[in-house]
């Protein structure tokens, strides 16, 4: 049960969207900017940070969410998710989307924790400043996102299909449209 | 050093929101909402609860930007700032915001560390939803806010009364005009 009195028919971050509308816009807004609005990286890639870093954060929620969304906008689908979470090491992915998710898990940590290393690693990759940078934002936001869904207890959707059906009318109308 | 190329005149957040626009329009407006909006709990304990976090997460610029903000807006000054973040358990705020900067603690520590017990103590010093509402997305996106400020190595600056001028020109107009 959440800790506030939510609709408890609606599930993770869109109960709290109507739970409180004058903090909603932003916060769609921000989603909206980092995961589909201008960017070097493609929107798939910004889901897959999004959706490790919440698998990192374990928010069920969101690793679940953003993992379908990044499966429906990556040509590896949810296998190249799965492996991604499993061992980062090792998963199919280019240098460059490695090292960046190498960042976005030294963030998950902590700021202080992103090295010199990090960045020159992704920079050796082909990494720019915006693709570090956006990573970065990208991955410090699911900190937040993450802490807000499980820090006021928010449900889980019962139907496994959820996230799909979610991930299908993101990738088409945003998430400034339709605030999931 | 920063780990991107920013202006180095310039510390902190700002250096970021100049140095991406696009982001920089829906982190403004949030941080306005969250500590100037329309909220049940005053400016200067929404600072406080800004300031807290940070100091936890162990950002300083946040932790002076805002620690500065609130000492602006609270009778208490920077003293009770200072209290606040030596030993929440003995300092001189009310119960009901002891027990809302509790739950920000635990949603610093991790979204899941928030359990029935912080809530129901808040409760029962007085806490209404919405404020509870308040304190866990102003705590979630301070771990955003100083983990982007951190993760990008920004600078911080150098004569200790800049976070002092800071304050007066956010408490008067706002963080979405001067993006500060």
């Amino acid at each position: 049960m959440a800790h506030i009195e939510l609709d408890d028919g609606v599930p993770g971050l869109p109960a709290l969207l109507a739970f409180r509308p004058e903090t909603a816009g932003p916060l769609s807004a921000l989603a909206e900017a980092l995961l589909r609005g201008p960017s070097p990286l493609e929107r798939g890639e910004r889901e897959l940070i999004a959706a490790y870093v919440s698998e990192l954060n374990g928010c069920d929620f969101c690793a679940s969410s953003h993992g379908a969304c990044a499966a429906a906008q990556l040509p590896g689908g949810m296998s190249l998710v799965r492996q991604v979470h499993a061992n980062l090491a090792v998963a199919p992915v280019s240098d460059k989307l490695r090292e960046l998710l190498g960042i976005a898990a030294a963030v998950q940590r902590g700021g202080r924790e992103v090295a010199d290393e990090h960045i020159a690693a992704a920079r050796a990759a082909g990494a720019t400043d915006v693709e570090i940078h956006d990573t970065v934002l990208i991955a410090a936001a699911f900190c937040m996102y993450n802490r807000y869904v499980d820090g006021l207890g928010t449900s889980v959707p019962s139907d496994p299909d959820a996230y799909a059906r979610m991930a299908e009318r993101i990738t088409v109308h945003g998430y400034a449209a339709g605030r999931g």
